[in-house]
């Protein structure tokens, strides 16, 4: 039986959730998939990572993530720390000949995404940027409608992604808000998702203007010295110009009051209209001008055994995904 | 019992709905408001005049509109014809000294709409332009919890005004295509609505970017000679900052296909979120961060009768929604 | 030009909406309908009837019904009082020929309805029982793919009629907690009305279980003297039986909080479901087994100029109501 | 490290659930869980059981269940086979000193499922039917919140559940329409979840009057020489009186077009609502009588971090379940 030795970088939230796709995926895809083999886990300090091993059931842990990607019964790496460390270690990873599985955002900059994406290239190892709405079952049926002319042609888009992990004024200041540790702000964290899902459903994007806002300046230091500098946007909001000729917008936000996981959009076509949100994300709401118009509504298509989920069979190129992001933030 | 005669202009849909209105005043309102006497009804040919006056319980009919707005038993002028008429009209029954109700869009240009209010702060009679969504109960109870600072500092502002009138590629040309006789394409038919809203809800706009887009550039001319050029737009989408310091945006489409009625909002405050959908204009979502955080939602509050209309008490200055029109204009 | 006089005994809430209703009909319907000319208010004391006259639009007061019922230049009567007064008027209004607009529900008791239905007959006049939500539009659609077989044999029926007038166990006792006053409780405010949908839908009732609950069974009395008893029910819920073969349930509850005018339903076919929520008014989900499985969906359908309210053509025979009603009681 | 051998009999839809789940919880729930390993799976032939061990990543896999029941390596069994099995094979299992995890239905008569009970607790080990709706943290919150008096006094509930996997007319006839086979229709696939929902929140149910419909009373049989006859329910409806005084009802079909996976309750109390949709699980609706009425509403309370999972720390004794069920069974 085929098998792949996975190597897993981080324990918080998103490693907890890749250690769980690694577990399922065989499981639920089906018998043709490679068994994947929970090789090795890395994080600090060595006790962590020990734990963190025993929980998530992997073989063998490591506080040394380039001992990890160069290990030779490591075939893939994920990739879940800090946005900062995401260059290297994909780098490293490649370099070694490894498969990367890269969480977003890519890169703290354009120049080092498109780094990444040049040394994947040479590479020609499996890479994927950690882009996960991109395969909901309802999202393919959406991109399957699209591409069959169901809505006509596409003239319109508009998107929505906000969390209120950021709202409350009185939070204290973290590495989070520095440039040169974070990046990006809501744009990084949240917004980068949203472009994922419009290019995947409308093509790039060709040209756009846009406007951010930091709405909390400063925060309060967790020492109780006094107050840190807020550096990176709490808000961003873009018009857009696909290259289809199709017009858009887009909207972020990480403080917005009572959004748990919004991600939201809605595609105009000259023949229908589809829309999304994603705190409900098993329907798809779907206005076609067919039939008489009496009849005529917004269908709430739940996802089901007729919308089946597929294992990637195409390469993400990171370039792509990482150009609309620097596009978005040049005019920040 | 006090009385006031009321002059009609146009039969359509919202000549039948000002007429509905006037019928219905006084009897929703209570007996503190003056009597609504239907004293004359304008439209043209005289016979439709005449038909309409008879179906809507007008004492008199007429197709000449200078005559009505100087009529003496007539105290006010309900405008409701093609917005190119606006102008002339209202300055005309100004300067007879009546009061004026007269529907959106004010004017074809921002010079016309600034003519108008100059003429109706000469008049010193009360006058109104027909934004009739800022006295929906829900939106004074919006207003009221942002005025009491039950969201906090408003930081954020976006909304959304969609229908599909324009959304079928075979559609026929009409007038309404034309710059010189409809003016605005969708701003003026629906985008001006939410801006009288926005600027309800957080103040005046102070800048702003926007983009247009005509998605059909031609239609084909109803005596089947060929194609016309549609001259307004379709669509237009803004970033916007307020005098406030909130920022925003908001977008608007006469081409959205399964929008009805779409006019939503939501504002972001510092404490909590206001939402609202017309398509359930009933229904007000209000988030706050009070209390415990597991027991936070948006609440669906149901407009009743804790949340009542009131007569209007305070003018509308129709230069300040003439002036936010125009600005949304020069950025097409 | 034809011309209907109408009376109207009650200015309460309903009465105002019966006013309303006849202000409004002609120029909401169309020039065919008659005049209604507004003839004569009745309400106690003689001083209200002349201040709600003045503020309705009538053009005489009576505080006496006797009097209206009677009144040569009354032809229509609008009876909106208190339940245990409809028989006696709406029976001496029927026997001095007047065409009779009764609100819900009809009476105290099946014999009441029944000996009304049967004068009624006699008289020959046009009836109507206030039974307005079988007039929406959105349920005249429902009524249309029914009876054109889209959604199959009807076989299973379902419907809620909630609100929360009477679920704070602290609010005072009055007349309605009373059998012989007020009759039914929850079953003759709120349940009539589901039954008046579910009979339109689905045609008779052959049968039916009930069970019913009275939740508050004291409350305060008004004056202090303590606390008097609640005679009539809060909540009723009935298995059904249709004559068509269809099976289903009710259930009502005058003490739900949070509901304001919940009147929900849905009919299940063998080829399709159609579902309503009242306080959605507009909105009709409907859901066909057409076409793809992987593109079914319920559909949110607007009303719109599609769905066209008409005037009512034929004539609602109130026995067939009041025997539903009147089997509902049977088994409380 | 404490760790448990798992033997898992069935590999259709809710078998590959089971391995999910126990691949899964260490990861999700943390690393005080003992391991769970994967020790040994049953279907029939063995070539399918071999393909499943491998796909799911069992050790060992068998075709005889006697033997999984009784290896000794295996310390607990899932039993996820057709209901007619579940009796024998739990049985068995408890018999030799295992825990049972058994899907619901338990068993296909209350005498079986009471004979079952009885097993159990001469056996002692850990049990669990699969009622998994019941751990859902909005669930949980719902009990808490009921359990802490924040909706007062619980006096009214209802629920319904419904799915269409035998809403079309035209699908074969299977065993699954057998009653000695399959036993109970609707209440056994569906409506037993939604009892254990109920008597979650509301506790024991005290009697019940309801009633029961086949709408196809045939169907085609799979080999084409004709039509089989459908013995057990397509719906169920019941009128509920519980322990606690509190009155209501479901509602259950396999017939209903276009639900997918409805399970939706309400909790009405004497100070507050709570209502809940399983097509939208992370969503609790409460509403509650505090604070100013203009402001009440219901809350949508999104799942999140402050709603967390815990393991299942109380023994779900099988008897009050069963007995629940039969009670319905009897009245069908």
């Amino acid at each position: 039986m085929a098998e792949l030795g996975i190597g897993l970088i981080g324990t918080g939230f998103m490693g907890k959730t890749h250690a769980l796709a690694w577990r399922a995926a065989r499981a639920v895809m089906g018998g043709d998939l490679p068994e994947a083999r929970l090789e090795l886990l890395c994080d600090t300090p060595h006790d962590r990572a020990d734990d963190m091993a025993g929980q998530f059931g992997f073989a063998r842990a490591t506080d040394d993530w380039r001992a990890l990607v160069s290990d030779p019964r490591v075939d893939v790496v994920s990739i879940t720390t800090p946005n900062g460390l995401h260059h290297d270690m994909a780098c490293a990873a490649l370099k070694a000949g490894k498969h990367v599985w890269c969480e977003k955002p890519m890169a703290l900059t354009l120049g080092e995404a498109e780094e990444m994406a040049e040394v994947a290239r040479a590479a020609g190892t499996v890479t994927m940027v950690g882009y996960n709405y991109i395969r909901n079952p309802a999202f393919r049926h959406a991109q399957k409608l699209i591409s069959e002319g169901r809505i006509g042609r596409v003239v319109h888009v508009r998107g929505w992604v906000d969390e209120d992990y950021q709202a409350d004024p009185d939070l204290p200041w973290t590495w989070r808000a520095r440039l040169d540790e974070a990046g990006l702000g809501t744009l990084g964290d949240l917004g980068c998702h949203l472009v994922s899902l419009m290019v995947g459903l409308c093509g790039p994007i060709e040209s756009l203007v846009a406007d951010t806002q930091i709405i909390h300046q400063t925060r309060p230091l967790p020492d109780g010295t006094g107050r840190g500098a807020v550096e990176n946007e709490d808000t961003a909001t873009a018009l857009l110009r696909f290259a289809s000729g199709a017009h858009g917008s887009l909207s972020t936000s990480r403080s917005a009051w009572g959004r748990k996981n919004r991600l939201d959009w809605e595609v105009h076509g000259t023949k229908g209209m589809i829309c999304f949100a994603q705190e409900r994300m098993n329907e798809l709401q779907v206005y076609l001008n067919e039939g008489p118009k009496a009849e005529q509504g917004f269908r709430t298509v739940l996802s089901g055994p007729d919308h089946r989920m597929r294992p990637a069979t195409q390469r993400l190129t990171p370039i792509s995904a990482s150009s609309s992001m620097a596009r978005v933030r040049r005019c920040g």
